[in-house]
Order: structure tokens, then C-alpha cells, then sequence
């Protein structure tokens, strides 16, 4: 019987009690078969160099409790009938003193950001609190076929490690023609780094491009969820803000060493970035050897007006990282993003990638490719682009109707969300009451916030719903 | 027609040349359908705000080359017929100018491996050179099939976000059940988070348990992969030797705040540690407030005596992270590891998973929870333990008929390759040249190392090539 019991003669626990507890949890657990013949006490107290005395208490004790049995002149057995969970895996009760062990945690673990779940749907909400593609709208029938195929690639392929970090290379050759068809984005393939969502791109920027301590410029407001990765890594941001044509360049301090920007829909007042700010924001940052972030989160949903091109794409020697993500406009547990690179930054972010994981799993990219060739992707934005267009005009026209004059709203060119500002106070007390969820703008501004800003995530709520809500929040 | 074309009045490059490219880049990359009509001269000069005169000197160079044509009292169309690439997204050419960008880079960036890539491997060489499992061995239709049931998931669970970073529940609980039946780890699944592979894990506990400038302890010879991560993460790698019963205890400094072990097989010398030195291990770590990190990297493949159980589950309160690997028990680019946590750790891996990037692929998770469920993964890992030690027994006979008494052989009960240490000093050269590929564990030594000692992976490698290799570095 192959044993895998072990004493520590320094425990406060009995001998006998140690060698009890192994093998009712080797039992339990499985570890040991039914009906196997167990070592005879000599056997076992030679091996651990106990008493045999001790090990026979011990073995009394599991025949007792009908873990063992004996069979005259044969020896012990593991009994055919388990008496307790009858050969379910052992959940080990959770019995660790936990009090003697106190880690000493690094900075980084105590800047990371408390709110690491999703929190639980309150029933009964109306919920404009999430800007999620709406998943029951996404064709997961094709999906599925996309993914079956890919998992009928050779074994080689499916099973080997990826020969290069950077990622499947047909798919970067249709990342690079579908941003360059769609968003003006000048690259080849071989700038493309096919990452395991934004998220990933924006950890790999912090920590590729900054120092902690650092400072980092961020548009004030911005997205929350790059301040919490940056924030981690330690970098300081310092705001800028926001006005009709994008970030103000006054506001950049030349020290900054990263300069995060939504371009296309800023982040979150729906702002679009005008030309002459955009040549402004280049020159700034080619002199003051920054470097760009463009997070291009959701410009894929444009309603009105001609598809805006990425400031990537607007010089060639733009310094600029492009991220990009799957997570909107296919759906967010797919976990593939990527970034679009300089190209003297192609081989850092590739060593980034392999120390951190490797690669990004192969078979989930080659259906993506599959997915991007057969035209599915571009099909299903555009038929989103409406559904989403509808919802939207749906929520600007219940606003307008329920509060007149007395909203004025943000963003609604493009996007999943629109922000909208109420001369009235009471607008969030009112919408918890009638169980409306909406987003307090207040959150995504460092320093001092205007106040009575909130966003409205429409493109996973009907129309019904919307029209509900807002109605509910008028009340 | 939606533009995209965008012009830079700062630019060196004449207006009109700026349109002919933008239009020309468009078509090429199908921005443009074929046969689609161009705005007029005087309609696009308007929204350009240029003269009149520079746009039609771009379109006539466009129609002179054929992107264009015109329709008498119809106006301008793309050419039906492209010239260049016909309809092919354009590649574009990297004629970015990349003198004017230096970017600045981190640290850590500047302390990332070069070697990024798998090495192509050498024609004709017999590889002993890879410790990776022998994928013509995987049962790559079961795996299709686990995959094939897991995308029948309802499509709520397929795409939306996972409710938590932590790992999918049923997988948790399959592998605290595996650890607890095959290793003797005790946990539940509250202390299992699944992770992008031990990769991951090791990066986490750099980032999570240590501060850049910070001491751990480290094998030595130790684990490359290891030190490359601990190193760019701006750790101090402080060495411990080796003895027979595993790392010396008495080598461990007392500002070290990680430990780095593999106990069950040493990498690369193969000792398992002590049950002594174990103890002694899990004290000094208490005593000092250091966590172990045990790397149990391929102790399924053990081929003699009873399965070693696990540091991890020696003591109820051992300050011990234990991280697994899915790489060599499946395959390699499944990206599927986990780390076992001591309850206070939990959270912070949790929070930092969420933030590197919010959690592993659902679908994989799925089927590799069917895969152990069904039973498929120990009866894959009992037949390669079958493959891998026969093997194994050619290549220890092998090198012992042809080295007999000038070989000494380390660490063949277990794992994926053995360390030999010859008497003659021309192995390596003579392997080079007879085209066997070995590594030399000299790179496995921080500091001086005792020198030829090499390590031969035969997992992937055949019985009859494993003969004829080691004859050929005998010759």
C-alpha cells in the first residue's frame, strides 16, 4: 500500500492521533481503495519509527469507527463501507489556526483595489449601472461552430505551447485589417500583441512604461477601471481635464511619463476629440518624450456622423499604444484584447507577456480569426450598432420628455452609455427609492466633482425597460 | 460615403498628396466599397476646409492610377477593378519613421528576459532538451469532446463576465479534491484560485508577497523559469545549496521573506526533501514570518516508492503557497494552473487576478472540470506514467552502458528528465557535434557551478531515439 502518511514528532498532537487522522482522511479522500490490505503495525511503526503500541492505538481506533476491518489470519483492511461520506472526496473542514500566521503583504497588494467582485444584482432594480453588450442579442450558435472548428486543428497546434508570445498570427493579420478598415489605424500584424483583454494591455503599460511613483496624466473624469490598475502599480495620477475638444493639453505636466486618453468617446462625458486637439496632444507628447495610451473601448458604436479614426493612425511616428478589447463588441468573458504598437515596443510587450503567462489560449483565437473572417464580427457590430441606437434614442427621448430643460445630456453620439446632468438635487435619492440604479458621475473625477452627474448604461436594458426606469426616476 | 480621411496642416508632406493617400490606403483596405461614389471636389473641400483646387489634384492622380473612374454627369466612383492588390486589406508598409522615438522604459522592462521565443528547433538534432509532456499521448478526442459539452453551457454563463476572478466553483472543487487525493494537500476549495498557469502564480507571488529590492531565497541549482520572473520583478535572489535532503536550511538568510522550493522533486537535481529538513523548513519560515512557495511542478510522474505527500499539507498552519500546473499533466498550451492559498491570502490573489485580468477562460475551465470528473486526467497521468518510465528505464540504461562507471545520474524517480554529471569533460562538445541537444545545468547556478552536469528531458522523446542518442554522445 503506497503510504503517504508523515508524522511530525514536534506537533502538540498525539502520535497515535496523527497516525489516526492520516488514514481517515487518506480513506475518505479516496487515497487508499476499499478492501486494500493495509501495512501490519509492525510494518508501519518500523517505517515511522513509532511504538508499535502507538501505531495499534491508532489502528484500534479506525476499526472501531469502521474504517478498518479485519480478516482472521489475513490481516487489515480498508473497509468495503465507508462510514462516513462513503468515498466522496474529503472536504477538509476548514479547522487552520490561522491566528499565528500574519503575511507581510507588498504595497502593491495593499493599493490593489478592494471591489474585486460584482456585486450582486438587488432584485427588483432597473439596472442602467452596466455598459455590457447584451449578451442574449450576441449569435452564440455561430460562436459555438466558430470554436468547434478551431478545436479540429491539428494537435500539434491545439496542444503545443505557442511558438511566440505575441499571438496567433492569422489573427493578428485580422485585427491588423479590421482596425485598419475600421478605424483608420495604420499597422502591420506585426504590431498587433494579442493580450487576455484590455486589462492586460493596461497592466503591461503601467509596468513597462512607468516607474512607480511615477506620474501618469488621466482625464479628469476617466474610466475608474484603468485608475485602479495604475493606481496598484503605484503610478501618481495626475488630472486633466476635459473640455468639448478632449483632454486639455495645458493641464499635461511635462513630467508625466503616460498620458491615458479615450479619444474616440471619452470616458466617460462622451467627448469626442477634436482634430486641432489631437495634433496638439501628438506634438505635446513627441516633445515631451511621453507616451500615449488610446483606449478605444467602445467606438465600434457610433450613431451618427462618419466612424472617427484613431489618433493612432492620424502620424506615422505617433507615440501612441492602442488598445483594444473583444470584451464589447463580442462578449466580456472571452478574455482577448490587444494592443497595437510602435514598433520598438513590440519586442518589450512580448517579453511582458511571455513572463507573465505564456500566451493567451490558442483555440479561443483561432475561432476568433474564424469568427473575424467569415465576416461575423462586422455583421454582428452592425446589427448592434442599431439595436444599441434604438435603446439610446429610446433613453435621450425619455429623459427629455420627463425632464425637459431640466437635463442636459452627454455622450450620445457613440457608446453604451450616456452621462446626463439634473438641475434637480434629488435625482439619486429618488432613483435608489424607486429602485432605479444608476452611477454617480462624483466617482470618476479626482478632486473636487460638479455634482448631480450620472450615467446611464442602456445597451444591455429593452426599451420597455428603459422607458420604466426613467419614468420610475421622474417620480 | 463615410470618411475617415483626416488631414495634418502641420505636416511636411503637400495637402493634395495627403488626400491621395488617404483615399488610396482607404480603398486598398476596403474601407471603400468597389463601384461606391466619391463626394464631389467641391463637397469635400468644404469638410476638409482646403481649397477646392487640391482636392481635384488629388483625385486626378487617383483616377490616373486607376483607384478612381468617372461617370459622365454621374460624378466619381471607386474603380470597380482595383489596380494594386485587388481588394486585399492593405498591408501597410512599415515606413514609420522610428528615429524620432525613444521610448523610455521601466525598469522592470529593461529587467525582462530576451529569450522570449522558442528556439526553431536544429535539423537532425535529437532533442533531450525539453521537459514538456508527450502530446502524440494526450487523448486529444476526449479533451475535444470535454470542449465540445463545455460550449453547450447556457450562453449567460459562456459569455458573460465570470462572477468571480477566483476560478470557476466545480473546478475548484475538483482539484482540491485531486491535491487531497494525489498529493495530500489539505484545502477546500475556498483556498483554490485558478490562474493562467504557475507562471502566473509565481508572478503573483513576486508581485503580491515581495517588495522590487526585496531577498528570496532560492534554490541552487534552481528553476530558470522561476528566476527570470523573481528577477523582473526586482527581487534578490539569495542562494541556498542543495544537499541530499533538499535545501539547506542553514544557507537561508533571515531577511528573506519567500522561500522558493520544489521538495517533492528538485529542479533541476531531483532530491526529495527530508521529512527532517521539511520540518526544519516550515519553522524557520514561522520563525522568520517567510512564506514557502512550493512548486510541485511534475511530481505526478513518480516512478518508485510511496507518493511523496505535499509540504503544503504537513501542518495546519504552514505558511506555504502551493502552486500546480495543469502544462505538464495536460498540455502545455492549456494556460491552466492554480495556486492552493492560505485562507488570509485569498483575497489579495483574488484582487490582484482581477486587476491583471479579471479571470481565466470560462470554457476551458468547463471542460477541464468534465475532463477530471470523468476520470480522464488520472487515467491519462497513470498511463504516462507508464510511457514516461519506461523511457526513463532506457535512458538511465543507456547513459549507465555506455558512461558505466564515468556517469552519475541524479533525481530519475520522478519528473521528466534526470541530471547526469560526467567524469569526461567533452560530453557537450561531442554532443554538439554529433547533433544531440542537452542542456548544461551550469546555467541552473547562481554563481560557480561544479560544471559538466546536464540535464536530459526524455518525456517527448522515443525509446529507440533516446538509444540512439545517447550512443551518438558516446561516439
Amino acid at each position: 500500500m503506497r503510504s503517504a502518511i508523515v508524522i511530525d514528532p514536534t506537533s502538540a498532537t498525539a502520535i497515535h492521533v496523527q497516525i489516526y487522522e492520516s488514514w481517515r482522511k487518506g480513506i475518505l479522500a479516496g487515497r487508499f481503495r476499499r478492501g486494500e490490505r493495509m501495512p501490519s503495525t509492525r510494518e508501519l511503526s518500523a517505517s515511522l519509527g513509532v511504538a508499535r503500541g502507538t501505531v495499534a492505538q491508532a489502528y484500534e481506533q479506525l476499526l472501531a469507527e469502521g474504517y478498518l476491518q479485519t480478516q482472521r489470519g489475513a490481516g487489515t483492511f480498508v473497509c468495503g463501507e465507508l462510514p462516513d461520506t462513503l468515498g466522496q472526496p474529503l472536504r477538509v473542514s476548514p479547522t487552520i489556526s490561522t491566528a499565528s500566521m500574519d503575511f507581510r503583504l507588498s504595497k502593491y497588494a495593499e493599493r490593489l483595489d478592494e471591489d474585486f467582485r460584482y456585486a450582486p444584482q438587488p432584485a427588483g432594480f432597473i439596472l442602467f449601472s452596466r455598459w455590457v453588450p447584451d449578451t442574449d442579442a450576441f449569435p452564440v450558435a455561430l460562436w459555438r461552430k466558430s470554436m468547434a472548428r478551431a478545436l479540429h486543428a491539428p494537435a500539434s497546434t491545439l496542444l503545443n505551447y505557442a511558438r511566440d508570445p505575441q499571438g496567433y498570427e492569422p489573427l493578428r493579420q485580422e485585427v491588423a485589417a479590421y482596425l485598419s478598415r475600421s478605424r483608420a489605424v495604420q499597422c502591420t500584424a506585426e504590431q498587433v500583441v494579442i493580450l487576455n483583454g484590455s486589462q492586460q494591455a493596461l497592466d503591461f503599460c503601467a509596468r513597462l512604461l512607468a516607474e512607480p511613483g511615477d506620474s501618469v496624466a488621466f482625464e479628469n473624469p476617466g474610466y475608474l477601471g484603468t485608475r485602479r490598475i495604475f493606481t496598484a502599480c503605484g503610478l501618481q495620477l495626475q488630472p486633466a481635464r476635459v473640455d468639448e475638444e478632449g483632454i486639455v493639453i495645458g493641464d499635461l505636466h511635462k513630467q508625466s511619463r503616460l498620458v491615458y486618453v479615450t479619444p474616440s468617446h471619452q470616458y466617460p462625458t462622451g467627448v469626442a476629440m477634436s482634430l486641432q486637439r489631437r495634433l496638439e496632444l501628438l506634438a505635446w507628447a513627441r516633445k515631451h518624450r511621453a507616451v500615449i495610451i488610446e483606449d478605444d473601448y467602445d467606438s465600434e458604436y457610433r450613431y451618427s456622423g462618419p466612424p472617427l479614426p484613431a489618433l493612432q493612425g492620424m502620424a506615422n511616428d505617433a507615440p501612441v499604444v492602442y488598445c483594444g478589447s473583444f470584451s464589447k463588441v463580442m462578449f466580456p468573458s472571452l478574455r482577448i484584447g490587444y494592443v497595437v504598437l510602435p514598433p520598438q515596443l513590440v519586442t518589450p510587450f512580448n517579453r511582458a507577456k511571455w513572463i507573465a503567462d505564456r500566451h493567451t489560449p490558442i483555440v479561443e483565437q483561432i475561432a476568433l480569426t474564424d469568427f473575424l473572417s467569415e465576416g461575423h464580427l462586422e455583421r454582428h457590430i452592425r446589427r448592434m450598432r442599431k439595436l444599441y441606437g434604438k435603446r439610446r434614442q429610446v433613453l435621450v427621448d425619455a429623459l427629455q420628455k420627463q425632464f425637459d430643460e431640466d437635463v442636459q445630456i452627454y455622450g450620445d453620439a457613440a457608446g453604451m452609455h450616456v452621462m446626463a446632468r439634473f438641475d434637480d438635487k434629488a435625482v439619486y435619492a429618488r432613483a435608489l427609492r424607486n429602485k432605479v440604479q444608476i452611477v454617480n458621475a462624483s466617482d470618476l473625477y479626482l478632486g473636487k466633482a460638479p455634482g448631480n452627474e450620472y450615467l446611464f448604461g442602456f445597451s444591455s436594458v429593452s426599451e420597455r425597460v428603459i422607458r420604466e426606469g426613467i419614468k420610475r426616476l421622474a417620480k
